[in-house]
């Protein structure tokens, strides 16, 4: 129950009809006796950047979340960015250190490793392809670089942006080997569809399945359905995956500990979330 | 449950610690189906200005509750106040209308006021006696005055308070009767004790209850026991009176219709409530 003393964490994006994280959030913050809150605010671009100021300059606040459109804006907000944050180009996140300063942060990547190490894939050393290099695909490469692969197979349709990611990539991890120019699965242990390939009915598959070995991993980050068809695909010729909805609930935790709050797993989360 | 559709209304104040108003709110929105939440917002007095006005920037707000320190400010901050809060000097709620503009009202009174209706009191062209011209004080005057009184007797301690106010009720109210200079309850059918005192063991009482006709009705403001020894006094002289929370519960109502919200009693506001 929200109180006086309750400190609030502000979701800040725009349109806020969509927003998933109160129903995940709130309802484990009452189940554990967390005096925090998730709060949606519906800010608009050219607000934010006085409005995101003004948010931390009040007494009760611990942190914000923050999603379209906003999460590229962050970064010249904020005092301090994570490399992770500087690589994917975008904060999803934002707190206030002890000085006061304001430490952005990007966390859908980390969801995603996170995902990947509970199911008992090894990532250090390992060859990856990331298929897609936008917002989400970016803070994928980012987080697998600092989870410590030693490849990184970046694409992307449209011309230039996988480059630019190699660039920053390489930047902040020389020693990884960043490929780039094919979508070719062929020779990776961990596949990942970071495009919005499989959210319409009659898309493309965003790689070519039959070169994919079966022992690899294939992550997915499209969540309108539970299994799309890519990893019906993938599941047929015997690979292991990740569903969309992982990446999400894994995130959680990592948010948590950032934000200084007892944290817990994906599986309590999902379980005292009140998705309607 | 806060969802993405949840509308605000914050409310504004520091510190938050001794907030009561989510307690009061929140459990009748979930109670009822009401899609909105009272958020508390720690803001101090210099950010206070800047934050209100991209607050109501927000794309999913109600609206504020306004506390200390900033009522008396708002009133500089919005488009429109009400005259009950230009009499009063303060604002306690801020809402937008149909074209964006803020509008600022006073509840405190018109709570004082609508108490004394529920208990079956006639407020119109009777003579009324306030007691402590502060804030609490200004704002029972002036819904007393906007109810129809016939004449308001009003009294500080602090010169020049009174008589400020008076100056103001008479200006919106030229047909009212304004007296000022004592605080002898002789002949008054409503006694207000608008004055800190009884919150404190050992204060005197606000006016000598001996002078207080038995048929008049008595108000109190104080709430830090349900029945002060000011109401005590006049209780065992045989008035009708008030307490302290009826005030506060009885303005519930009057904020939900100024939202624009399904409104409710006092009395079922009392039951929802989950004050700690």
């Amino acid at each position: 129950m929200i109180t006086g003393t309750t400190r609030l964490i502000g979701h800040i994006g725009f349109p806020t009809e969509s927003f998933k994280s109160p129903m995940i959030y709130n309802p484990y913050f009452e189940r554990e006796g967390i005096d925090a809150v998730v709060v949606p605010l519906g800010c608009r671009s050219a607000d934010y950047p006085a409005f995101l100021k003004l948010f931390f300059g009040l007494t009760n606040v611990l942190g914000t979340l923050i999603t379209m459109p906003h999460k590229v804006a962050t970064l010249a907000l904020v005092d301090e960015v994570s490399p992770t944050a500087a690589i994917a180009g975008a904060c999803n996140a934002v707190r206030r250190d002890g000085d006061g300063r304001l430490i952005g942060d990007m966390f859908d990547g980390e969801g995603f490793v996170r995902g990947l190490r509970r199911k008992g894939r090894a990532i250090a050393g390992a060859r990856a392809l990331v298929v897609g290099a936008g917002g989400v695909g970016s803070a994928i490469a980012a987080s697998l670089a600092k989870a410590g692969v030693a490849e990184l197979g970046l694409f992307d349709h449209q011309g230039g942006i996988a480059e630019a990611l190699g660039g920053r990539l390489s930047r902040h991890y020389p020693g990884l080997h960043v490929a780039m120019g094919t979508d070719d699965p062929a020779g990776f242990d961990i596949v990942v569809n970071a495009t919005p390939l499989g959210m319409r009915a009659g898309d493309p598959l965003p790689v070519d399945v039959a070169r994919i070995a079966p022992s690899a991993f294939v992550g997915e980050v499209v969540m309108t359905h539970e299994v799309t068809p890519f990893l019906a695909a993938v599941r047929a010729r015997g690979c292991a995956f990740q569903v969309g909805t992982d990446m999400l609930f894994e995130q959680i935790p990592a948010y948590l500990e950032f934000f200084g709050l007892p944290s817990t797993t994906a599986d309590e989360l999902r379980t005292s979330a009140r998705l309607v």
